[in-house]
């Protein structure tokens, strides 16, 4: 008697940690940390113009994003960074007139150099003002078109490897780059991820927690096939969006059985979301795991002052109380309203401070957390057939379209 | 033998049509498409200040953020709405650098008149310059404490009715005060709505493909319980966070078997999130309906050039193609790949153009349809006891703290 090898079984951590152990000499991300980042620095140290516009959609953009999102309230940046993310002509004109096009430095993004939209918005944006090697860099693959085009028009360009997907792109050239150019510190960016990869892979601080967090998440999936992401901070805005990318293009997937695999991510912000979103996860059906990030300290001391408002005794509670304090209060407060529940799985993280350090080791676990729930449910976590069909059809209503008009 | 009351059972449209005609004489939202708007024109047009700021959370700012956000980039209003959201400080000192103080006129809006964020801002603003008769109106309900506050110092008010809860507010003097003072058309607003409400109530264009969808949704609510909007168009991204908030707060319920519901609302951007959560929607979990969002025409003429660019000779094809006609294709593309899976529920919403009478129809038409999903489910559509934990550990925190410093 012999049993089918095709019987999916959650394997042991260790099974886990093997593979990902062998996984990381293969996908490229794993070794982001230890590159070489002379020649980004050497680059972005010289950048005149004061807007630097990234034109790249999903993975070249979303990481990038959610970094200069996270610092940019807090470090007063002498340069500006803009995302051509989207063909929407609306957005795209409305953001035009946003930056000087005169004083832009244009980085173009696409992995295979054939993107669709990213190529219609280069087009765009060169009828508007000239693209040439004094405005214009490129980021692709080795092989690519767009990287010969770079060549022939003598363009800087910085090569993304073949074996690091757009979603895991951040902390390669794709992010880095437009990173630097406007002034974020990414070695230490670098130094946040070190932490992380280091702690893992000698089984350290960060091992534990995470092996746990995936397993309980792949054991639980059919009953917890949503989690969420709980930021009290509006400056995780756009890592909550990198993070739906993340996780939900990775992971959702068909496994060795052929059997749809579902984990869906929902990205909330706390403050805001409490009136709204926190009403189903404490009432709803159960099918969520929530995941909540808190900001310790913000290094801004604006506090509610004391001020006597006729009528409105019972809000003095408030008074010389920081906001940083409240909000703190704030998420606290939902996190034991959730905890006397008892039936919801929630964890904690804890972010130390707005910085490069904290928020490269926030992204990087994630990712290493993505790739381990991705072992454990035996799939492949770096691609996405599922968006290939879509794009078959578009390119096929082109070119018909061209044939029409002919 | 006699059957217990309390089986759940799924009724007959007709019984819930019967039930929200009843409803209608009770909840406050379904009458606001006749109201009165005279007052607050009269108020509206002699607006000097060139920001206006709303101070107000959840169900005070998400349906006005809305409407701005969908018809901002293509209205050139003279005058800027803000919105103080948050009680994270970093985000409240970024807006504050964004808008000029002195020039600013501010609505405090605040249903009970005694949300903590809310009084919490408005302290704070009130340190960084005077609030008075001049320069702040209060939109609260009659009786409240804020109300009160208003009167004693001669500010201009507006009186939010108790039977409009706060997510359904959005055409009530919670939204259309701002509105109107930035410059939208709100007599258009309600013009669309009117033609939603008169449709529905008649049984005509809008019922049938309403109670369709509602009690699909609601069958099979068990096997797709996540509910995906997919809005090709950037200017709907603020109505996405609205649904979130209507759909999760108003259905997030026990019902009356004490059986916890789950409608999960997610919310997209057709051009960006195809790049990323479309993957999960092709191959992942059958647990998903998706309703897409496409804007017909945009009266923006953006078109792509013919450039040439070596190597690149393969999209040639987006040549001469306006970027509207591009982001409909990519609209039609994706539908059709979700269509050939045959096993994903999905509808199709097409908006003329961006103006307020089209977004004043599709968010008076979700509301119906929150409503009558509520009705099916047999809960209480417009409380939201859930929060209520969370907001009561934060008062007793609150206490704690100051007998704590005196």
């Amino acid at each position: 008697m012999q049993y089918s090898k095709n019987f999916y079984q959650i394997k042991s951590n260790e099974t886990i940690f093997n593979n990902i152990k062998k996984e990381k000499e293969e996908v490229g991300y794993y070794s982001l940390p230890f590159q070489d980042t002379s020649d980004i620095k050497e680059f972005s140290k010289n950048i005149k113009q004061k807007y630097i516009v990234v034109v790249g959609v999903g993975g070249s953009s979303l990481g990038t994003f959610a970094i200069y999102d996270f610092l940019k309230r807090t470090h007063n940046y002498n340069k500006f960074l803009h995302f051509f993310d989207t063909t929407d002509p609306v957005d795209i004109n409305a953001k035009i007139k946003k930056i000087d096009l005169a004083d832009s430095l244009f980085i173009v993004i696409s992995k295979s150099g054939t993107t669709i939209e990213t190529i219609s918005i280069f087009k765009y944006l060169h009828s508007k003002v000239k693209l040439d090697n004094k405005n214009c860099i490129i980021i692709s693959e080795a092989k690519s078109k767009l990287t010969l085009y770079a060549k022939k028009h003598n363009m800087k360009y910085f090569i993304l490897d073949e074996n690091i997907g757009g979603r895991f792109s951040v902390f390669s050239v794709v992010g880095l780059v437009p990173l630097a150019c406007v002034g974020v510190d990414i070695d230490v960016l670098l130094k946040g991820c070190k932490k992380v990869y280091n702690s893992f892979f000698s089984q350290e601080e960060f091992y534990a927690p995470l092996m746990e967090k995936a397993r309980f998440i792949v054991e639980n999936k059919y009953r917890f096939n949503i989690n969420v992401i709980f930021s009290y901070s509006s400056a995780l805005k756009g890592f909550n969006d990198w993070y739906i990318q993340l996780w939900g293009e990775s992971l959702g997937k068909l496994n060795i059985n052929n059997t749809r695999q579902a984990f869906t991510p929902i990205g909330l912000i706390g403050p805001i979301d409490q009136h709204s979103f926190l009403q189903l996860i404490a009432e709803g059906k159960r099918d969520k795991t929530v995941t909540f990030i808190k900001v310790q300290s913000r290094d801004d001391d604006a506090t509610i002052p004391k001020v006597k408002l006729d009528y409105l005794d019972e809000l003095e509670c408030v008074d010389n109380l920081s906001f940083n304090d409240l909000i703190t209060y704030q998420a606290d407060a939902t996190i034991k309203s959730i905890d006397q529940m008892e039936d919801i799985p929630y964890d904690v993280i804890t972010i130390q401070k707005i910085d490069e350090y904290n928020i490269a080791k926030l992204m990087f676990s994630y990712e290493l957390l993505t790739s381990v729930v991705g072992n454990f449910i035996q799939i492949n976590t770096y691609n996405q057939p599922g968006v290939e069909g879509g794009k078959k059809i578009l390119k096929t209503t082109l070119k018909t379209k061209i044939l029409d008009k002919k």
